[in-house]
């Protein structure tokens, strides 16, 4: 496919989702193509099944573990046929909130086995891969701070669920990225997420770059550089 | 598990639902203990998904193929754990308007190669099977004046959208459904759905008893027959 896609990963109040913003403002101004998503929920239909699977349902009703699992592989699914390949054939960089080694790191820390992923894996993507994946690495006990603080400001309401669970968790989540990490050294770029960032931002398009223009995009020359707005929502 | 699953699979319109409301009066009758449920939708969470495979979303927007089968496994691993083997393991009998085959039927006949099925399959339900499946077999175009006259009479709106597929996509269905009964005809008792329901309803009857007896259930004597009401909606 000519497009390239780029996957960004992490825990919770990482900066993914700002570094994403500051990666769509650079890719921008270059002039280049782009679509910007995320998992889940990157469709119309996905959406209903991201209110299913973050938010509380009212019943108090919790999904089991493997239909959970399956619910994310069918958003996935949906993604891939509507959204993600479509523009890939189409030669665009598309860029996702989220993606496969999410599923891989959050359901394997709470215990599923690697197999179950994998099967999963294999029939909904096949060989597909990202091309690249910036995996946002940071200590849980300071991402939780900023996710906590965002939160506060949106009334109380955590984001998504897993906001609430222990720090425990979080560092189990951490320890499965950073495995997923050592198994796929070529695709996955760990990036040290608790600096500056503008910092932060610079190392991303270090790893951006080489990959785009491999891919044949020739970048515009960008007279501006990245500028980091404080408080910005993305 | 003490308790003994039956499974009620057919084409629309095959009078399966009304079979088993016969079914359930009768058992009623003995005095054993029963549980009925339906896929998909047998749970709170479920019914969620059920809307959202059954009914046309509102964007115009559908399914993939392979979303709509994580879907309804999805549905199925969580009507397992929260409703199926907690009343199995309870000693309940328990009664389900649909069941697995009927995922293997109609995925089936729009072309999802068995391998698939089988691999979600075993991933969701393992060696789990029902004691009994009761497959209501009839010429989809008699079931289909019938399921569209049931249609009419709620002001036009198809109780699920494969109502208004074609008649040969139903008859593919009812040929994945026997291919499923002669693979295993053990589990699989398959009835003529075109006659009289009190006959149908005997027919039933004569596959169900068997059952829930060699699974140590004790009839009470029933002195009043079944009795079939015109018009009359489980």
């Amino acid at each position: 496919m000519p497009g390239v896609l780029i996957t960004l990963e992490g825990i919770e109040g990482s900066g993914k989702s700002t570094q994403l913003g500051l990666l769509k403002e650079r890719i921008s101004k270059h002039g280049l193509p782009y679509v910007c998503s995320k998992e889940p929920g990157g469709t119309i239909l996905g959406k209903e099944l991201r209110s299913l699977l973050l938010e509380p349902h009212s019943s108090g009703k919790k999904w089991c573990t493997m239909a959970e699992l399956l619910l994310f592989f069918a958003d996935r699914a949906q993604h891939l046929e509507e959204v993600v390949k479509p523009a890939l054939h189409a030669g665009q960089i598309v860029l996702i909130d989220r993606f496969e080694d999410s599923t891989r790191a959050y359901q394997g820390a709470q215990g599923i086995p690697e197999e179950m992923l994998s099967i999963l894996r294999q029939l909904v993507m096949k060989d597909f891969r990202p091309n690249l994946t910036l995996l946002f690495d940071a200590d849980p006990i300071k991402t939780l701070e900023r996710a906590n603080s965002r939160n506060s400001a949106k009334n109380g309401f955590a984001e998504t669920r897993f906001d609430n669970e222990a720090i425990s968790f979080h560092q189990s989540v951490r320890q499965e990225f950073l495995k997923i990490a050592v198994q796929e050294p070529e695709r996955i770029f760990v990036i040290k997420a608790d600096e500056h960032p503008e910092e932060v931002a610079e190392r991303v398009w270090s790893a951006v770059k080489p990959k785009i223009m491999a891919a044949g995009f020739l970048l515009e020359p960008s007279s501006k550089p990245v500028r980091v707005l404080k408080q910005r929502s993305w």
